[in-house]
This record gives structure tokens, sequence and C-alpha cells, in this order.
């Protein structure tokens, strides 16, 4: 992850205020302060959260371990902390599209409006900053606005409704841990359980067909409901609703066993950018927004608090690697909006922000910042402590602390995971006499692994919820060895899973592989069958794509039926067995991450086997 | 067909005046005139088509030899075709759109505004009302327009352009064959030649990416790019442009071979109704639009009048039987404006224009019409004449009429297809001594068939192109009785195809057949595995669905995976060959085109093989 977030520290966050200004958003802002012509640019009513997001991003980076005393981000980001305080209006509202481009009449159109939604964005940019600055003057800005809400939003206030696209919610929650203002997580509350009653038409996309605590599976906007489900886990945790937390797990569960793709991607049709049917996950429109991948980790992460079970975690590490990293290019500069699991030879792409080919900035620029905020904050999603010791969740090279009974406990890592599936892992400081538990995930996918406990080899098992627990009294200097074998692997999909029967995919570690033309000239991709019965072969390329591991495997060209004008003809016996040539074919997969990084071409995850 | 045109003739067609009154078109059409309250109804600036395309069905079903005489009829279309005239501008332009809601700013919106389009299908209908009829009212309010239109457009005119939905062109070729006013040809040649050139943006969408002479595949939206093929032909067969006709032929090709469904369907994306990738033919996301089916037919049958190839008359069979007829409901009452080939357990529908369940109407009703004219006027499609005799293109029971020489030719044909394959035909009327052929169009599905002439068999071949000619003298009761052999196949893909990959479908002669889960009890269709190895029985049932014949086929329900919170899992052998065991599940198919019309549930075409 160091090299990831590095470009993105690097790269991503500082080119964002350039980015906001040329699209218009800081522009709106000005104009709704009244300091501009006030016309407003950019076709969205959310372009203020794109601010936000990079505000929060910027929070984040800026309280990073990765990038400790940027000034200049600071600046950039008091200076546009400035803009947005001052387009805010005395009574606490602030949206530049209604502002300026709607004469000023507010909640008119909650279903599309994002009004609500960007203050969400808002509100969780300012507790970011105020956590990693201390710095106050973004959260007065954002506590105004919520203490506005709060006047406005009720079953006996103003309006009974809430936002077409949920954030707020969680937003009001953080809030709330930020301030102690137990209004905060009642609003929050209040939103969340307002939804499915048909107030915004009843239309699933606005998650408005069914309550949440009814739904049987998830549905409509992947992205809003997804966040709406990380609010659901937050309420659980603040207030202990265990009918909530019923809902929260059993739709986890019906959404991870049919709607997501290898990926950790979510969101099937294009169309309303839905999750479609159980088991309908296509991959050359495969939607899978890089949002919805960011969405699915705050609501796992969320759920692994929460319950304790390494499942969570498991989906988060699998999204973060695949789905989610795929979204930014490995020079940071360069956005997927979709993320298909497949492009053909001869694809054609009408451009736009559903390409299948890198953009610079979209129209509807909501995924870019997002991106920038959740790498800038990944190192909050990495471990979790409790009263019984400390949990690693993800391998990453860093430093944990933890308070076990008031004492200090801080342990570090060292990995060079995800090539290499050793983590060194060093208690630094502990109490003595005190026996505590390090907790460290196995991941779902891992068949074998090897552990060593100051050299020795302890007695442990893995536990049904995922995780293997080291308890202990330990001492500075421990040393704990994981060794997670990444033997590449061929991975085949629950056969009502349509979309990918008799093909299987290739995996190492938590990393998903794809093919890229680039990598097999003289022919594309859609006439490629791998041999299953030949060995996979794992190649360190450290000049490749950043530095990747590669995994080379043995496959032919298929011999296409003879040509004919129509393409469907009698069956001929359709369970013969493949019958591979000796003239192999060597094939090169990459990292699906990584994709999309050298030349336009066709890319495929899942390869027929026959 | 005699049953689904007379359902057309009875139910269909009639209907329309009631549900374009309700619909608000005939309305628009009293508020250009000024007769009425001058607000727009409908959504759409194409409001106007749905009226032509009803008129001309209407036309087409008053010179029907289904429905001789019918008064009610004629008197309908005369008053509407009153309402039209009255909304005609003095110098020929209507449109209501423009005139009513877009205060009679014309021309301004290409792209999108339809002017063209509508004005196309007014011709339409007025060519088809004029030779059905011998009225002239319609006629000559097109012939203003189509007048007006020439005064407008072109490249030393006030407007170098052409309409984003093409449909004027055919038109204006079958204007100029009813009037012999070459200026019409010219205009449609220069609307044809003018796409691609980015005028209207460069968009596939508006067909202006590329020159429809230069283009390689077909792309964008399905309906436009149909249409303007079939303008092309039109063309290629006026003016002898051997480019164009090179074009059409290479754009069809490239469209079956690697960008039209089993059923016939045309058009893989939901978004922007576009054809997509080459081999990219999804199921339960297929679009294949109603409109598409038939713009697919139109653009068929003048390939078929110009080259004599039987396979684009296979098409046409296979389109008009399959992904045509689907549209339609048994009751002529409901339609579908998208055609799946598959619905899945759990399916929830969000309604719409696009739903996958029957509908009473549509906010953009472009195919219920559409589907009525092709249906009141598909007599046109089954036979065609030369000198050298005559050709049947399609097999339905009639009486075909030509001259040889100048001497009539009169051919009747008796048979109960698709449900038997035996064609019996009796020359009635020929001139003596002259030779003459009868050529007979042996389907492309067909593999084995028998054929007698006045009780012997003659020795006849199947030519390269598909017909089997019969010449000789023919003489007045002279009988051939042709028999295709509709034994029921299973069917697969060109292996490119990835959504259909390790899947069947069952057809018999030219029907497709599907599985449906009212046909099912006990279980969903998700989880149905048909044995290749059993054998396929019809049956014929005349009770279901107004008369059909099933195939029945054995196979079992999926042992599915140990459940687990992952759908992805290592590939066991993914070479193995199925194994099923003796309990076998009787799977009842039913043809496509009769699905949906029992009660809402699942339904699948193609069926796994393990």
């Amino acid at each position: 992850w160091h090299d990831r977030r590095e470009v993105n520290g690097r790269v991503a966050v500082p080119q964002g205020p350039r980015l906001l200004e040329s699209a218009g958003n800081l522009d709106n802002l000005r104009a709704a302060a009244g300091a501009a012509e006030g016309t407003f640019r950019g076709d969205f009513p959310f372009m203020d959260s794109d601010v936000y997001k990079w505000l929060e991003a910027a929070a984040w980076q800026l309280g990073s371990s990765a990038t400790p005393g940027n000034e200049d981000l600071a600046a950039e980001v008091r200076r546009i902390t400035g803009l947005v305080a001052a387009a805010q209006q005395p009574d606490g509202y602030l949206n530049t599209w209604f502002q300026v481009a709607k004469g000023g009449r507010r909640y008119e159109d909650l279903r599309w409006g994002h009004e609500l939604y960007c203050a969400g964005h808002l509100i969780q940019a300012a507790v970011a900053h105020r956590r990693t600055t201390g710095e106050k003057e973004l959260l007065k800005v954002a506590v105004r606005f919520a203490d506005h809400l709060d006047t406005v939003f009720g079953r006996d206030k103003p309006i009974d409704g809430f936002d077409g696209h949920p954030e707020v919610e969680t937003a009001l929650v953080e809030l709330y841990r930020e301030t102690g203002e137990r209004r905060y997580l009642s609003l929050a509350g209040y939103f969340v359980d307002r939804h499915g009653h048909g107030l915004l038409g009843g239309e699933a996309y606005c998650q408005d067909r069914v309550p949440l605590r009814e739904q049987e599976t998830v549905e409509g906007h992947a992205v809003r409901q997804l966040y709406l489900l990380a609010a659901a886990a937050d309420l659980a945790t603040e207030t202990g609703d265990g009918e909530l937390l019923t809902a929260c797990e059993r739709l986890w569960a019906a959404m991870v066993a049919t709607k997501t793709h290898i990926t950790g991607g979510l969101g099937a049709h294009h169309d309303e950018e839905d999750f479609g049917d159980p088991y309908e996950l296509p991959n050359e429109r495969a939607y899978c927004e890089t949002c919805a991948a960011i969405g699915s980790v705050q609501f796992s992460w969320r759920m692994a608090l929460l319950t304790g079970k390494a499942r969570y975690s498991d989906l988060i590490e699998r999204t973060l690697f695949n789905g989610l990293l795929a979204g930014i290019s490995l020079d940071g500069e360069r956005w997927l909006y979709v993320n298909p699991l497949q492009v053909r030879d001869g694809h054609t792409d009408t451009g736009g922000d559903q390409s299948a080919r890198r953009t610079r900035w979209f129209r509807c620029a909501c995924c870019p910042p997002n991106v920038m905020r959740l790498l800038a904050s990944l190192e909050h999603y990495v471990a979790s402590t409790d009263s019984t010791g400390l949990q690693l969740h993800q391998y990453a090279t860093g430093r944990y602390t933890a308070e076990i009974n008031g004492a200090p406990l801080v342990v570090s890592a060292h990995t060079d995971y995800p090539w290499s599936g050793t983590i060194r892992i060093t208690v630094e400081e502990c109490p003595a006499d005190t026996p505590w538990t390090l907790s460290l995930r196995i991941p779902q996918w891992c068949t074998d692994h090897r552990l060593s406990v100051n050299g020795g080899t302890p007695a442990a098992t893995v536990s049904d919820d995922g995780w293997l627990r080291l308890e202990r009294v330990w001492a500075p200097e421990d040393r704990v060895t994981l060794d997670l074998v990444l033997t590449p692997r061929l991975v085949e999909a629950d056969p009502r899973v349509d979309a990918v029967r008799g093909c299987v995919a290739i995996e190492r570690g938590p990393l998903v592989y794809c093919l890229e033309g680039v990598d097999h000239p003289g022919g594309g991709l859609d006439d490629v069958v791998i041999d299953t019965g030949r060995p996979l072969t794992e190649v360190h390329r450290p000049g490749l794509l950043g530095g990747v591991v590669t995994v080379t495997a043995t496959g032919r060209r298929r011999t296409l039926p003879a040509a004919g004008w129509w393409p469907y003809r009698g069956a001929t016996d359709p369970g013969r067995p493949a019958s591979l040539p000796d003239t192999g074919l060597n094939l090169t997969a990459v990292p699906y991450y990584s994709w999309a990084n050298r030349q336009d071409g066709s890319m495929r995850v899942w390869l027929p086997t026959r």
C-alpha cells in the first residue's frame, strides 16, 4: 500500500484544488458567497460534495503518517475552508446549486437535490479536519449546518423526509461522536428509518421501496444502498439496536453471496447504477462503480468492528486490492468510474463518465475525491483494539498502538504483502505480566499458513470467525511471523453466476488477476482458452507496472467454428472434455488493479476452460 | 400467422385511436391546428410518429386480405387524417412538439427533435394509404411536407444536416416510388450520405461517427442503425450504387455474425439502446427492442430483393417468429419494449418502458404501433417475383400472384407451419408452354427436407444461396409438397458468445423455445441443468397458449455448492463431464414468442448443460 498511498499523497490529493477550480466547484462557492458572477458551473446539484470529499481527503492526508507537515496542503485546506464558510447562509444552510442556480428554493427536490448528501460530506470533512489537525473552522460550519438540518427535518418539524442519496446519516453519527451532541445521533436514526415509506415516491433507486429493517436483499442504486447500510451499522453500534444489526448482517450476507463480483465490485447495471438481480454479475457490463467499492469498505468496516467477525475484513481486503484500487491509475492522475471485468476485442467506447478507458476527470466527479479520501484514511481500516488486545485486520507495514488496562500497547508490522505472504510482527511496548491477545486475520482465500512466535511454533487454530488468536503474556521484542502461502490458484464461481459459466479466474493472495491484450500479441483475448491442467507460475517483475508479481499460465487459441453467417449451430457434444493441443500459448496475468495502465486494449478476468 | 394477424386486426389496430387519444397524441394535433388548448401532451418530441405508425398499420389493415371492408376502420383513418391535415402549416411543415411546445422554433435540435423522423412516418403512412385504398388525402399532406423538406435541407440549402433518428430516408424513397418524383430520391441519398461527418456531433448514437460507406460493423442506437441501413439498401436498389450495396452486405454480415441474439433480437445495451461489442449478447439484459426487430426485417427484406440470397429471408423468418412476435401479447393488448432472453428467479423489476413484464402502453410508445403496421403488412414479406418466376420466402397459407411475360401466374400455399413442416403448393394459373421457376427457400435451420412434385420426387438440390429452384413448364393443378423436418434440436452458440458458454437452446423449425417458471413448480429456473444425452419430445398442446407445440426435455436440479458467505471458490475440475443422476426432472419448453402470457415469473432460453 505504501506506493499507492504515496502517489495519492504526492499526486492525486495535491491536484485536487486545480481540478476543482477548473471544473467550477470553487467558483460556485464564490458565487454563493456573492463574491463572483452568479452562474452555476457544472451539470449536477452535488458539485459541492466534490469539494468536501477533497477537503476530507486532504485532512486525512495531513494527519497521515505518510506526509507529515505538508504546509502547502494545510494552506490550501484553510483557503478552501474560507470559501466554504463564506458561502454559508446565516441560518446555516449551504448548497451552491440551490443558492446560485435555483434561486434559493431549498428542499424542493429531495429525491435528486443532494442537499443533505452534500451536507454529509461537509460534516465528514469537518470531523476529519478537526481530528487530524485540531482546527475548528470547518467544524463550526458543519455544526451550524447540522443544527439547521435539525430544525427542518423530523416527524414534527417542517419537513418529514430524507435525502434521495444517503450520506448525511453516517456523517451525523460521526458528528455526534466528535461533539457528544445526541441530537445528531437522533436525526441520523430518524433519516435511516424514514426510508422505505414512499416519502420520495417509493423507488428502490432512492432506497425508498421498503424499510431497511424489512429488506431481504440489497437493491437499487448501489452507492445509495451501501451508504445507508453503513449508517444503519453506525446506529446499531451507538444504540445497540439489535433489529438494525440483524438487518445489516442479513443484507451484507445476501449482497456478498449473490451480488458481488470477484473483485469485490458492486452494481450490475449501468442503467440506474443498480445492483441487479441475484447472480446477475456481468463482466463487460459490470458497473462496479468505484464509489460503491468505497461504500462497501465503509459498511464492512463498521460490521467488522460491531461483530468481530473476520469475514467483513476479508471483503474489505478483496475490495481494496481489486475493485477499489483499479479505480485510480498507477500515476494517480487518471480514473475509472466503472470497473468492468472484461473489455472485448474490438470494443468501441462511447466515452463519457462510464467509459472503460481511464479518464482525467469526470462530468460527475464523485469517484476521484472519494478514492483520495479513502486512500488518505486507509490506516484507519488496518487494526482495531478492544479490551482483550489488538486485532490486525489488514497486513501493511506500520506501527499500531492501543491500550490494555490503561497501559500502552505498541506493535509494529513489516511486510511486503501482497507480493510476499510473510508478515513480521514485533511487540514494541506492552504491559508486563498482563495477558492480552494478538489477533491475526487469516484471509478467507488462504488455505495454508505458517506461524512462529519467537522462533517456536505455537498450537494456534483459526477460529470459526476467521481469527488466529494468540493470547499470552507478551513482552517487548517478542516476535511473531505469519506466513500466508500465496501460491497462485484457479477460482470458479457459484454455478448460478451465468456470466462466468465454464470459466476460471486466477488469484494470488488477495489479488485477482486478469489478462490484458498488450501482453498477448498476435491476437485478441476473446478466443483464448486456459488449460487448467497445467501449472501456474509466479514471476516477480519489479520493472512492470510499478513492480508486480505476474502469474503465467498455459492456454491456447480456440479453434473457431467454420465461418458461417449465423453464429448458432447444432450442439455438437456440449459435455465433451476440453482437448488441448500441445502447442501451448503462454498466458501472462497481471493484477487486476494494475490494468489499463499501458495501452488501451482488451482485458478479461474470467478465462474459459474450453 | 393467421391467428396473430387476426388478433392484430381485431384487437390491436382498432384500439389504436383510443390509446392515441388517451396518451394525448391526437390532442397535440388539435392544439397545433389551433382547435384546442395549446398544451403539449406527452414526454417526447416524436409523439406524432405514433399517430402516423398507427395510420400506416390501419392502411395496411384496410388492404389486407384478412379484414376486407372494415368500414369503421376506414372512417377512423379518414377522421385522423383530417386532424393531421388541419395541423399542417401553410408551408407544409408539421410537428406538434415544435408547433405547440417549442413556439414554432423548427430544426433547432436535429439530434433529438425527431421532426424528419415524424415526417418519414407520415410519408410511409400516406404511401400505404394510397396503395391500399387509392385515397389521396394523406398523400397530399405528405407530399407538401416532403416538398417543404426539399426546400430546407441540402448542401446548398438553408440547412446542411439530417435527423438524429433515420426514418425519413426510406420514406422518401417510397414517396419517389409512389410519385415518380426524383427529388425525393435525391434528398434521401443526400440524407444517407451526410451521416458520419460530425454534423450532429459525431456520435455513434445518431449514426454520425463514420460514414456508412466506410463503416465496418453496426454500432450505436440499434433502431437508428437499422433504419439507416434499410434506406441505404433502398438507394442501392434504385440507383445501382455498388459501393452502398457492398457496405450493406458487409454490415449485415457483421451484425448477424457477432451482434444478433438467437431470437433475431438486436441491441445489447439498455444504456443508449446500443448494439454493444461483437459477441456481447447478454441474456437478462438483452435489450432487443421490438422496434429493432422490425428494423431488421425491413433491412433484410430489402437485401433479399436486392441480392436474391435466401439468408436474408432466413433472418426475417427467425426475427418474425421470435424477436418480433414476443413483443405483442397473445391477446394483442400488452407489449414488451425490450425482449430479454432470461428473467431470473427473484427478479425485481423497476417497471417503466424497459420492464421485463408486459405493459399496456408505454411512455415512449414507439413499439406497439410499429408492431401493428408490421403485422398488418406482413403479407408483403412472404413472396417475390422476377423475370424467372416466383419465390416463396416465407411459408404461410395464401394466394400469390405474379406475371410471366405478361401472363398471370397464381400459386396458392396451404400449411400449418410452423407447427407442421408440410407446405402444399398448387399452381392455379400460369402461362402454357413457358418455363418458369418456382423457388422455395430451404431455411438455414433445416437439415432435412423432402420434396414431391405431382407425387414424384424431382432431382432438385438446394443452391449455395439457399434456394430450391424448380424450373419447368408448369400447368394449372400442378402440386408441390415440401416437407421441412421439424425435429426439435439443441443449438449452441459461437464460443465467443461468453454469455451462453456451456449452454444450449432448444429450437424446433423456426421457433426458439424457452423455459418458464410457471411450467416448473417446486423451484426456480436458475438451478436447472438440461441433460443433453436425453431425447427431446414434441407435444402438440392445442389448449395451451393459443395452441402450441411444446418440447419436453430431461434435466435435473443442480446440486449447489455448500453454503458459504463467498460465492467463489477454488476450481474443482472445470473440465469434468457432466454427471447426471437418474432422477430426471421434466423440462417443458414453450415457444419464446409465447412467453409472459400467463403469470409473471422466471424464464430462460439458454440452458446450462452441467
